[in-house]
């Protein structure tokens, strides 16, 4: 199994991206990037997409960001994130794109961006700083 | 309309709350308790809640514990948020209980902590710091 | 030596700590409190303590409230930390409490409140969370 | 008085840059460059610079880089800010490097990288994730 497919078997894992349709649109060494429609099910009180629903997408590209370059045999779980939303969540869809920044023997630091995409055009709506940990796979 | 009537309000107008299942079981001057029972479809690769689900309902928490306390014209928006993990996400049902800890002219800052209750017991299993912006209500 | 004992220790040789003329004024079981006098060398622009100085001692305070709870020959360094401003550092002196929210085998997560002392009146001016790592102590 | 102008006798009444023998190396539109050298009455208990001494060039280069797209009569504080610590801060000297990632009316959202310098060879060793304000300038 290469990298790319154990990345893409967790995600398909993860119930909840399936839950928002989110695909994975792109998988490099130490990048991943995440995509989703915009549904009316996922709004907060504005009509805009929920702040966790673009934290859950960013956190999901982070994480498998620090995937592609961990050990062979670990798992990677966050520890924490810090996100800062910088424009509503309006759009037709939605878009991540995370990268390591730092990978460490058991830590690495990730960052990523989200975008709302409306007629073809991007705006970055979202920030995040993320921290993950290597894991031994759960059993 | 009283204050808790204006947050239970905006609370129904959040879908995303809805789609998960979640409940504001209670709304005080500063303080807000949201719940939500397990699904399968908002888990993660190991079968444990999505961090972002957490982050949402600690999010709504934030949000409506600063309305609590905001200018009664205002609305409230994330401006930005920082979540630890503890533990995962593992129960039958969960609570995340927010507090407002400085509401200003313009910024209220927030902590929550979300709990894990499975038989009964509650586990710490996360915690947020989170910024929140008073502006006009959206038209 | 005592855990006391062993952060104390540590704490002296912050020569940092000494150049803002810092005290731990009290060391419990996964708490700590860290003080400095106001200093002119300190400040930012408008005169207030630069959040720089402010962040130091809630890390050094976070950091020791974790090395009290940590393994017995483990050293702790900061992972990350966020805080929030919530009003300006202006006062005599300066006091922070940390207290550790979770500690596990491998990490820390800790909370810090900053507080500004004025006429005996405390103030809380800043508050921190962050993550600690235990390591093998540096040789 | 040019924004630069503006910027750089700011710069000069944060005594604590002075403190820590700081220069503001490079100031555009929207980006801000500072350095400060090695100096042991700055480090924690390894030897290595205190992560707040980091924290704190990371935070003014972030305020004055908010300052460089703020309205002309605005003066900028710190609203919070999250940090990451990569590596040892290790070097014969380091610099900052931070740029706007979002300037919007009330708020501005900025990064910082910091690096240590050994040997004419720069080394990631922090990043922030920070929150500015504009406000009115103090009297």
């Amino acid at each position: 199994m290469t990298v790319e497919e154990k990345i893409r078997a967790s995600f398909a894992r993860q119930t909840f991206m399936t839950t928002i349709a989110a695909t994975m649109s792109s998988v490099g060494r130490g990048s991943v990037e995440i995509r989703f429609p915009f549904s009316h099910k996922l709004t907060q009180q504005n009509g805009y997409i929920h702040a966790g629903v673009i934290t859950s997408i960013m956190d999901s590209a982070c994480g498998y960001a620090a995937l592609s370059l961990a050990p062979e045999d670990a798992d990677v779980l966050s520890v924490e994130f810090k996100v800062n939303l910088l424009s509503p969540a309006i759009g037709d869809s939605f878009v991540t794109r995370a990268h390591v920044k730092r990978s460490g023997k058991t830590l690495a630091v990730c960052a990523a961006d989200a975008f709302a995409i409306q007629r073809g055009n991007e705006k970055l709506i979202a920030t995040m700083l993320a921290t993950m940990i290597h894991v031994a796979p759960a059993k």
